[in-house]
């Protein structure tokens, strides 16, 4: 299956748009888009190069690589000292006030690119794209759909895929395959240098409470210490539940899902926890309407599970997540975030990730992830598959 | 398979020791090693947090996550400001000119940490480290030979992965999923903030001569905008080459290697260019000794493409790669580069991947790829897999 849906140009001038509508409010006359990530959202493609936008005039898309870009708004350069003859000799003024990616390049990058702008004041529009992608369009939505619907698909095929005796390697790699087959990109875009995980993750027994050191929502030892986190190798046990947390990446756009599974006989008390962790969900849906505060949404996530007395295995167990639900787009962690002391209010279009979670050191993680979009009369859900505790054994 | 391989103290000791006597001759009394790769070369581990260390003294890990890291060097912290207090604590004075990972970190995190240390002057250590990662310790190799192995295994089943009518898609997929049984972290690490592919790239028929914006050798249209680097996900035709070029991670170092598969019949002077691949790497490699320069090897190489006619297919066709070599390890692209104008002489330990292709625009590509280590007497390939056009229909 081919991942490539192309954004057509009143898309890409939809997002720009949204773009320059933050810039000229916050005072700011240019945005020179860097990352890929950013690229991708608003060309539609990904170039080595830069989109100088400014805030009242046509954008221009400088290229390094690759040779054949063309286009009317396309510039190609060998190097980003080039920008600025080109700005000139097509008659565009610098810019006083310019965005540049700050939090998405190397310190390096950002001083030679600030270098070719010498008279602008230069700051951080990192955060500025993130709130404007937070908002995803309809053409996006459309994509977030497609993906929850593979994703769908495979996780409920995963009972097929389990054989006794696997390692959780050994089933993780079946699932991949399955996802692979059907045009997963296979890369995983997570925003922060710092974040890197493979597909997500497929825990085990009590590997689901081992800490790792990245802020994803639960951890896992990994396959060693060059990625310390997930599945961590061994044999799926009796007694266990296993938890897939893969967000396959099609269209460019993710769509992150858990469900859990058991092997062989689960305590009552977890499978009471897995409803409580449907409780939570059912409760944020239904408070999670436009408008609605993200940090009221975590507050009601929570105390449902301190009512429950479940307090210590909410989010983790030995080392606790801060959030339980993330929006989800081009990248893993996009806003908003529902976390503690997050004001971000609901907007229709917001797409997140709700994954209420428990974990049990002996026995595994339990819980829930769907991701949602936020529409005009509550929550949409993009994927569909069965959400009880499934027995793969 | 379980790919934790656990450096030792003196293992890490000797890395250590390599760094610091760079900053001594550097004139730097301090390195803050920040990046995952780098934690992991210097730690063993990777953790959310940094590596504080001076020329002249005992080095302090400061961590963020997990909350389990244990040990007399290490100090938990709740944010990187924490830092100088903590020195100040143990008594250690305030760095005067500190080197932080200037090329590996967004420039927000940059200017938070380089106010840590108010007094000194922040320089980048970025290069420091990667020369000091291109010269491999013995267990270093020993982990490259590793991963050589593993794939050399995988590369020699593929003639029985490949069934007629699959697309490039379906065989990459089944390539991967070997891969990952044996337990192939799934990621791949590229230094440089724009570089993102997907385990290395199979390239079938044409698609192999699609320029892309990442400066990989070579390029590929890939599955869709979102990532438009390596496979298309067209069937596989008839009267083509099929140029696998997948580096496994295991352990965590990766080992990138390239052979050719034929479907139907190729024409005889593609053939030829494949034969002449293999001139080229025979002569790069009895070239190659400790203090050969590494601009000297590519031009012997470019030379040879030139005798036969073929430099217009070398190294790509629509859009030509710069290089002929690359240096590999933790991450795909390390030091040294074999390329024009660099002047980096070959030294025992350096470990490289040389890789002569020639793009024809119909059939494909041809050419070789294995990873090499730098010894006493020449280079050592860690790879064992036949080298011919190995026909697969």
């Amino acid at each position: 299956m081919k991942s490539g849906i192309v954004a057509d140009r009143a898309e890409l001038a939809s997002r720009r748009d949204n773009i320059r509508k933050e810039m000229s409010k916050n005072g700011f006359d240019a945005i020179l888009v860097s990352s890929n990530v950013n690229l991708f959202y608003t060309c539609g493609r990904i170039v080595n190069g830069f989109l100088y936008m400014p805030a009242d005039g046509d954008a221009i898309l400088f290229v390094k690589r690759p040779d054949n870009v063309q286009g009317s708004d396309v510039e190609h350069i060998r190097k980003p000292e080039d920008i600025a003859g080109r700005l000139a000799g097509r008659g565009c003024r610098m810019p006083e006030r310019l965005l540049l990616e700050a939090g998405a390049m190397p310190h390096t990058e950002y001083c030679r690119l600030a270098n070719v702008f010498p008279s602008a004041e230069c700051a951080d529009g990192t955060e500025l794209l993130r709130r404007v992608r937070a908002v995803k369009t309809p053409f996006e939505q459309q994509l977030l759909k497609r993906t929850g619907a593979v994703n769908s698909e495979i996780y409920r095929m995963i009972p097929a895929l389990y054989r006794k005796g696997m390692t959780d390697l050994d089933l993780s790699a079946a699932i991949e395959y399955e996802e692979r087959k059907r045009g997963d990109l296979g890369i995983f875009r997570c925003f922060g240098h710092k974040m890197e995980i493979f597909k997500g993750s497929l825990l085990a027994g009590e590997n689901a409470s081992a800490p790792s050191p990245y802020d994803f929502a639960l951890g896992g030892r990994g396959l060693g210490e060059a990625l310390p986190v997930g599945l961590s190798g061994e044999t799926i046990k009796e007694g266990t539940t296993v938890m897939v947390d893969m967000a396959g990446n099609f269209f460019g756009y993710m769509g992150d899902m858990t469900r859990v599974f058991s092997v062989g006989r689960i305590a009552q008390k977890i499978c009471d926890a897995h409803q409580v962790c449907l409780e939570i969900q059912d409760k944020v849906v239904s408070l999670a309407k436009p408008g609605a505060v993200c940090e009221e949404l975590y507050d009601a996530a929570l105390s449902i599970a301190v009512r429950h007395g479940l307090e210590e295995h909410f989010m983790g167990y030995y080392q606790h997540a801060g959030f339980v639900g993330h929006g989800v787009g081009i990248e893993i962690n996009e806003y908003p975030v529902i976390a503690p002391r997050m004001k971000t209010e609901l907007a229709v279009g917001m797409a997140f990730a709700l994954e209420p979670k428990m974990v049990f050191p002996e026995t595994g993680a339990v819980g829930i992830e769907n991701t949602w979009i936020v529409t005009e009369h509550g929550l949409e859900c993009t994927s569909d598959c069965p959400e009880h505790i499934i027995k793969i054994d």
